[in-house]
């Protein structure tokens, strides 16, 4: 059924407060590690139905967290970052779904990861924390589904790295995943992604203050190395246009046509991204996180062939790319949507106009919430909710 | 007339010696700051004819240098960065031109630069050496010329910041180029183009070994921030496609399952390259060079109206372009071509198929080393050489 307040202007899901969940049993990760328990740190918008049918899982990306909709305070000046699409009456509309939002395993925002402590050491795991792969990921959140008594999603709703985790849980859990919503993503990186993320590792690697990775232990923060790696990310999740329309090659000291200490506003503002990430973000993490990235690879397991990699799913999927996106391009999402279809499987698919690259996916761009809303509006009335 | 040897398959210039230009003079650069004088290392191939109208000057790139072509010793390994262009027979033949490579002012290969000693202190000049902009450039090559006696090229050729200085001296000295060839150049740079170019210069001074630009003091080398600082220049002068050609997926090492331990080719490949530049490159050259491409913006002092800057120009132009260049893409090239054309300028221009991004203009494509043998075989042939 459709509900009585659709018709309303969207609002905000406004004062929510972060839940701690408590795996208390050994965990075995890909790479063979066991952590001996872990703790996930989520928040919750909208109400559980009574059939427990209306859960919708947010995954987050590269430097995302738990906190997606909402305020922490009465006066808190920023929302959670996906809050232009979270709340009731929005895309994902929170009068109608129940929505969790996580930070992942490995995280810095207060999931078990390098900055908690190592209870057999009694200091931060810091650069010892494991691998963690996407699978990883599926199976703790599956692990917090199983908390919250849901049996079976709505949607697994992600965008860049968040996508490749809708798409592991539609490859290995397909009894749990109704609907599979994979935004700005790609089945596996590029040597050229692989490339800028290494090159963001070791920016962070070699600043001095990292310690090998042993910072924390000493009160030290590769903050250089931190922001560094955050300019590259920075740059190229932006394209050129978007650049341009937004910077072009305005000055903001010096004199151009003498070459004296110029600067130009883009660099400034690069600076500024840089050192305010590093203030909020774990260096050991932001390692672990494009590790993840990088080995992100379903096919592999399926001789490198995507169709098969799919076979075992059931959800429908809806794949969302950016024109401009130059970091999970287009034709990346088509590789996608073109195995999908290969496989036989219930796909839609939407190519936005854009002209902010892959940031897109955070933006609230009108096409691309029509999509996100009429898609998530019809899973809505399949469960009834 | 054409030369007899023509028909003969293509040779090589073979040794060739460095030789040094000493500018005795005071030499005022657009900073404002007069250096005393200056040296400029070059070489030179072929013969000049006798009324000296068959010179052809090459403008060097970022990470370029004077020794263009040929080889130093017998046992030499490793001929000049365009010997595939350069010599009897190729594309820029040697047999009817006479080419002059030099190594720009604020170079690290023998021309005066932050490697070079301060007269006013007796050290090396270091971070104070003064910024040197393109025009700057054009001017000291022009001091060159005169040395040479050469009053007007027949050519000005360059790819990337070599293809800014040619279009700088078809502005600034309109009487002295016959043609202009700009190969994978822009008139300006691109907001996205400056950031990468700050991350740069960020991971070079951020890394502890530059000490603020005095490291030749102290006997020590910002290697690892060089190293950065190059691993992203070359990410970005090659093409996504041809990343994923030369390298895919492959692993050094590990276990992508497992996640543990897991290293790319492509990340082994950029680290070589980082290291072995970070042993031959000076890193406040690259931090000079840099800025260098930043400031360029011919149309600035014409209220950026390119058309008008081109105004001055009675050159011919060839501007030569490559499919999968984003560094400098085809349209950067079209609004080159384009504001010639409204300038009423003779222009040519050819868009080159090609896997390899920005990095093509140093490669022999059949197609663009075609492209440019007939155009300088007409200007050969109009210059009587």
């Amino acid at each position: 059924m459709s509900n009585p307040d659709s018709g309303s202007p969207p609002g905000n899901v406004g004062l929510v407060e972060p839940k701690s969940f408590h795996h208390p049993e050994p965990f075995t990760l890909q790479c063979g590690v066991t952590l001996p328990s872990y703790e996930l740190i989520y928040e919750t918008y909208g109400t559980l139905n009574a059939d427990k049918s209306n859960a919708i899982l947010i995954c987050h990306a590269l430097s995302g967290h738990h906190h997606a909709a909402g305020v922490h305070s009465a006066d808190d000046a920023k929302p959670g970052w996906w809050d232009t699409a979270i709340g009731p009456g929005k895309p994902i509309d929170t009068n109608r779904f129940f929505v969790i939002s996580l930070n992942n395993l490995g995280g810095c925002h207060g999931s078990t990861g390098p900055q908690s402590v190592d209870p057999a050491t009694g200091k931060p795991y810091g650069p010892d924390f494991p691998n963690v792969v996407v699978r990883d990921w599926v199976n703790s959140q599956a692990a917090l589904a199983d908390h919250l008594g849901i049996g079976r999603f709505a949607a697994i709703v992600g965008g860049s790295l968040g996508g490749m985790q809708a798409l592991q849980w539609a490859i290995d859990y397909p009894n749990r995943v109704k609907a599979a919503v994979v935004i700005a993503a790609a089945a596996k990186l590029s040597a050229q992604n692989i490339a800028f993320n290494e090159i963001a590792r070791q920016a962070i690697t070699s600043d001095p203050n990292y310690l090998e990775g042993r910072y924390a232990d000493e009160n030290s923060i590769p903050d250089k190395g931190l922001g560094l790696a955050r300019m590259i990310g920075h740059v190229t999740y932006l394209s050129d246009d978007g650049m341009g329309e937004k910077f072009g090659r305005e000055l903001k000291s010096g004199d151009l046509g003498r070459g004296s200490d110029v600067e130009f506003q883009v660099e400034s503002y690069l600076h500024h991204q840089g050192q305010s990430f590093s203030r909020i973000f774990d260096a050991n993490t932001y390692v672990l996180m494009t590790r993840a990235l990088d080995y992100f690879d379903p096919a592999r397991e399926s001789n490198d062939n995507l169709v098969n990699a799919f076979e075992s799913a059931t959800a429908s999927f809806l794949v969302v790319s950016f024109t401009t996106d130059w970091r999970f391009s287009v034709a990346r999402s088509k590789e996608i949507v073109d195995a999908l279809i290969a496989a036989r499987k219930n796909v839609a698919s939407a190519v936005i106009e854009s002209v902010h690259g892959h940031d897109s996916f955070l933006l609230p761009l009108s096409r691309y919430h029509e999509v996100l809303r009429s898609y998530l509006a019809r899973i809505a009335d399949e469960v009834g909710s």
